[in-house]
C-alpha cells in the first residue's frame, strides 16, 4: 500500500514523494450494487469525520458512497511508513481525554497501542531556547515554568483559569456574550496586552507556541480558540501539553483509520472511488446530485460532506449556500503551518526540545522516540509559509534541512526529513483549524447547519477539540445520526 | 412514567416506595417478529453497558430481545423526579474526560445540559470535619489542601504521582508485575503503611474518602482501584473530585439512557421484557436459551450479559462458567455503602461540605444545588450497612434521618429524604464497583472474556473507569462490535 503523498529525503537517495501507507486504497474503486442508482449517502471525504460518518451509516444499513479525492483514507491525519518507523503527517497525539477518538480507539481495542512522545533520559536532555540571536539553554523544569507563566497570563483573563468564563469546554459558547467579546480579539492583540509583563525572551517562547498552535501570524489567529485549548486542557498550564502533545498510537493513525474503514466495507454497504475529487454538489429536491472533476456523477438522497472549511469555496453548490456560509467559506480558518520530521544521528537528542522566534523557517521541535535504526526522531513545526520566518514545503529539501539544522545542536547529523505540503495541498489548503478573530460568534452555528439534504462534518467547525481528530469524529458522529433521523423522516423518492 | 424503586420521605407524606421516572417502561413487553423464533442476540439487564449493546446491535439490523429485572431501564444509574428536582439514586457525575459516556452525550447533543455540584456562595460556605465527637469547620482551600494532602500521599507510591506505575489509567494492568504487587495490598494496608506522616484528624479524613469511594470495609478494598481512580483523575490531587464529583447532566440520567433507549426502539429490531429476572443460561452450540424465574424461555444465537458482578453467583450457566470465572464471581466487589438524598430547608448549606470518621451512618455530605423550592439538595454517602458505623437503607426513615443530622449543622430542618437501598436490592447487590484485594490481577482478564456464545459486558469488570457509568458505556460498546464479529463469522443455526 503505498500513497503518492508525503515527501522524504536522506543524503543517499536524494527527495523521494510517495510513501507506504496502510491508508491508501486500491482497487480505488469498489461499488456495491444498489436497487435505484440511487445511495441512501454520499460521504464527501474521507478523513476521520468522513470515515466515522461511512462506518455509523454503513453499518446502520445504509447504501453509502465515499468519494475520495485522494488516493488514501484519513484525510489530514495520517501516517506514512520508512524504514520501519511510522511518521505522522499530520494530527498525531491522541488521549483519553479526547472523548470521541477514544471511544475509537477503545472499540476497536487500541488502548494498549499508546506510546508516549517526548522519551526523558537522552544526552541533550534540555531545552534550547532560540530569541533572535541568543541561543539559551534551558533545563526542562526551567522551560515548564517559562511555558506555564506565558501561557497562563496570555489565556486567563477572568482570573479563574478560565473556570468561569468556559466552565464547559465542550459547549465553549455557552457564555455566549463573554464569548462575544473575547472573539474580537487575534494573539497579537492579547500579546499586546500583556506584553508588560513578559521579558522580551518570555515574549519569544509565547509567539512560539502560538505559531506552533495556529500557524499565523498572529494577527489572524482568533483568541477564543487559543482560550479553548487552555480550557479543553483542563484549565491548567500543563494540561494542553500533556493532553494534546504527549500520547500517540504505536501503531500509527492510518491503522485506526483502517479499522474503520475497514469496519464500514465489512458490511457490504460501502461502495468507493478514491482519487476522486469533487466540483459539484446539486440538491434537486429529494437527491442530490455530486459530480466529480472527470464528470461522473451519482446521486443519493443525502449528502455528508467533510471537505475542510479551506477547499468548500472550490465545490459548487447548487441551491447556493446560505450568505451567512458562503462569508464563512470565503474566510476560512487561519492554519497553513508547516509541520517537519527529522531523523537525527544517534540518540543524543531524544529529550531535546527546542523554541524559536523569529526563527528561520521552523519554529518549535519536539523530540518524540527513536527510531529502529536508533536514531532519533524529532518533529517540528514552523510558521504558515507565506510569513516572513517561514518556508515552503516541496522539493527544495535544502531550505527544509537549514530551517531544521537551526532547530537543533550545531554539528548534528540530519538522516531524513519527512514532511507533506499541507499549504500547498489543493485538497487541505493548511492544516488543523484555528479560527480568526472575529470569527466563531459569527459563523460557528451557521457552519455546522445542514443546508437542505447536504450535512456538514468536519473538525473545522466541530465545538470541544475543534481542528483535531477528535472534533472531527465528534462531527461525524453526529452527521450520521442527523442523517439516520432525516432518511427515517423522509420516504425514499420516487424518479 | 413511575418506577417501583426509591424510597422518599417528608414530615407531611411520611415514607413513600416509588417514584416519578423517565427510564420506566410502559407497556413492559414489546416484541417485534423474528422469523425463526430465535433472536440474533439476547441482551440481559438494561443497564447502560446493556442499553448501549442493544442499541448498538438493533441499529446494525440486528433483532435484539432486552430482558430486564426491574420496571425500567438504567440499572445502578437512574433518577427520579420529586417536586420538578431530578434525584439521581445511583451513578450521577460525568464528564467530558470520561471518553465513552460522552460519546453518548454529544451524540444525543446533550452537551449543553451539564450541570456543576459543589455550587459557590452559601452561607455555610465550608467543610465541617467531623472526627469522633469533635468536630472542626475548615474553609473549602483548607479542605482541598488536606484532601491534597492525604489522597496523594495515600496514592503515590512511585515518586511520579503514578504517571510511572499507571502510564495509561485506560490500560491499568500494562505494568503488569508491579500491578500485581499493588494488587495484594487493601486500603487499611495501604493507610498503615502512611499512617505516621498523617494526623489523626488526617487518618479520619482518608478514612472517609476512601469509605465514599469504596463503601468498605476498609480491609475488603483493593489498594489498586484507589490507585487507578487516582490515575483517571489525571494523577493530581484534586482531578478526580473535577471530573468524577462536580458535573451531571441537569436533566438527569434517565433522559440520557431514554434516548439510547429510544433509539434502539425507532430500529423497529428491539424486543424487551421487563420486570423480568433471568435464572438460567444454556448455551446448546448454535443457539443459547435463556430462561426466566417465572419459566419462560426466549433463545438467541448469542447473548451479552450485563447483570452485576455480585448478581451473577444467582444466574445458572450450563455449560458452567470456567473455574477462574466462577472464583471471581463467588468473591465478588466490595462497595455496598450507601447514598442519600437530603433536602435542607433554605439555601444556606448550598456550598457546604462534611466528612465524618466514623460518622453516625453517614461519612460525608456535599451539597449540590437548590431544588425548586429553594431548599438544598445534599448528597450523602455512608459506608457499607454491616458496618459498625453503617446503616441499613429501610422503611426505618428515623435512622437515617438521625444519620444525616449527625452530618448538617444543628437546627437544620431535613424537609425530604431520598435513597434507594442498593444493599439490600436483589438486582445489584451492591452500589458502583470496588474491587477487593488481591483480586485485579487474577480475575479481570478472565472476567472480560466470552463463554461460548455469551458474551460478558458490565462497568464492574471494565478496565479505565470500572464502576463508572464511562466503564458501562465502554463494555456494552466493545460487547457488541464483539457479538457483531462473532454473528458474521458463523451463519444462523438451523434447527
Amino acid at each position: 500500500m503505498f500513497t503518492a503523498e508525503g515527501i522524504h529525503w536522506t543524503p543517499a537517495n536524494g527527495v523521494k514523494t510517495g510513501m507506504p501507507c496502510v491508508g491508501a486504497v486500491t482497487p480505488a474503486q469498489s461499488f456495491t450494487q444498489t436497487e435505484t442508482g440511487i445511495f441512501d449517502v454520499i460521504v464527501l471525504g474521507s478523513g476521520y469525520a468522513g470515515l466515522i460518518a461511512a462506518r455509523d451509516l454503513a453499518t446502520q444499513g445504509r447504501r453509502v458512497l465515499l468519494l475520495e479525492a485522494r488516493d488514501r483514507i484519513g484525510g489530514r491525519t495520517w501516517n506514512g511508513v520508512l524504514n520501519g518507523f511510522n511518521y505522522e503527517m499530520g494530527g498525531t497525539w491522541i488521549h483519553w481525554h479526547m472523548p470521541h477518538i477514544y471511544r475509537e480507539v477503545s472499540l476497536y481495542g487500541l488502548q494498549n497501542d499508546f506510546i508516549v512522545t517526548q522519551t526523558p533520559g537522552g544526552k541533550e536532555d534540555h531545552c534550547n531556547l532560540i530569541t533572535g540571536e541568543k541561543r539559551r539553554i534551558i533545563s526542562h523544569e526551567v522551560e515548564e515554568q517559562m511555558f506555564s507563566k506565558v501561557w497562563s497570563l496570555f489565556c486567563d483573563v477572568d482570573g479563574s483559569a478560565l473556570r468561569e468564563t468556559i466552565p464547559y469546554p465542550f459547549d465553549s459558547m455557552r457564555n455566549s456574550s463573554a464569548m462575544a467579546k473575547w472573539d474580537k480579539l487575534s494573539c497579537k492583540d492579547r500579546l499586546q496586552q500583556i506584553n508588560d509583563q513578559l521579558t522580551s525572551e518570555e515574549v519569544g517562547l509565547l509567539e512560539a507556541i502560538i505559531l506552533q498552535m495556529g500557524g499565523g501570524p498572529l494577527e489572524q489567529l482568533g483568541f477564543l480558540d487559543a482560550m479553548r485549548w487552555w480550557a479543553l486542557g483542563g484549565w491548567t498550564p500543563t494540561g494542553l501539553n500533556d493532553i494534546g502533545l504527549r500520547t500517540r498510537l504505536g501503531s500509527g493513525q492510518s491503522t485506526l483509520a483502517r479499522r474503520i474503514f475497514d469496519h464500514a466495507k465489512s458490511t457490504g454497504r460501502l461502495s468507493y472511488s478514491f482519487s476522486t475529487p469533487v466540483s459539484s454538489i446539486t440538491d434537486k429536491g429529494g437527491v442530490v446530485e455530486v459530480t466529480c472533476r472527470r464528470a461522473e456523477s451519482w446521486r443519493a438522497r443525502s449528502v455528508v460532506c467533510t471537505i475542510p472549511l479551506n477547499v468548500l469555496p472550490d465545490i459548487s453548490f447548487s441551491p447556493p449556500l446560505s450568505p451567512l456560509k458562503s462569508e464563512a467559506i470565503h474566510i476560512g480558518q487561519a492554519n497553513r503551518g508547516n509541520k517537519i520530521h527529522a531523523d537525527v544521528a544517534g540518540p543524543d537528542l531524544v529529550s531535546y526540545t527546542s523554541f524559536a522566534s523569529p526563527g528561520e523557517g521552523m519554529i518549535c521541535a519536539i523530540s518524540d522516540n527513536l527510531t529502529p535504526s536508533n536514531d532519533t526522531h524529532v518533529v517540528l513545526f514552523g510558521p504558515t509559509p507565506d510569513m516572513p520566518n517561514g518556508i515552503p514545503l516541496g522539493e527544495d529539501v535544502e531550505t527544509v534541512r537549514k530551517a531544521v539544522a537551526h532547530m537543533i545542536p550545531e554539528g548534528q547529523e540530519i538522516k531524513r526529513l519527512v514532511f507533506h505540503g499541507w499549504y500547498a495541498d489543493e485538497f487541505s489548503k493548511g492544516t488543523w483549524c484555528f479560527f480568526k478573530p472575529d470569527y466563531a460568534a459569527k459563523y460557528l452555528a451557521e457552519l455546522q447547519k445542514p443546508h437542505g439534504s447536504i450535512f456538514f462534518a468536519s473538525a473545522d467547525w466541530s465545538d470541544g477539540w475543534r481542528g483535531w481528530v477528535d472534533g472531527a469524529v465528534q462531527q461525524g458522529t453526529q452527521a450520521a445520526l442527523a442523517v439516520v433521523e432525516a432518511l427515517n423522516g423522509s420516504p425514499a423518492p420516487r424518479l
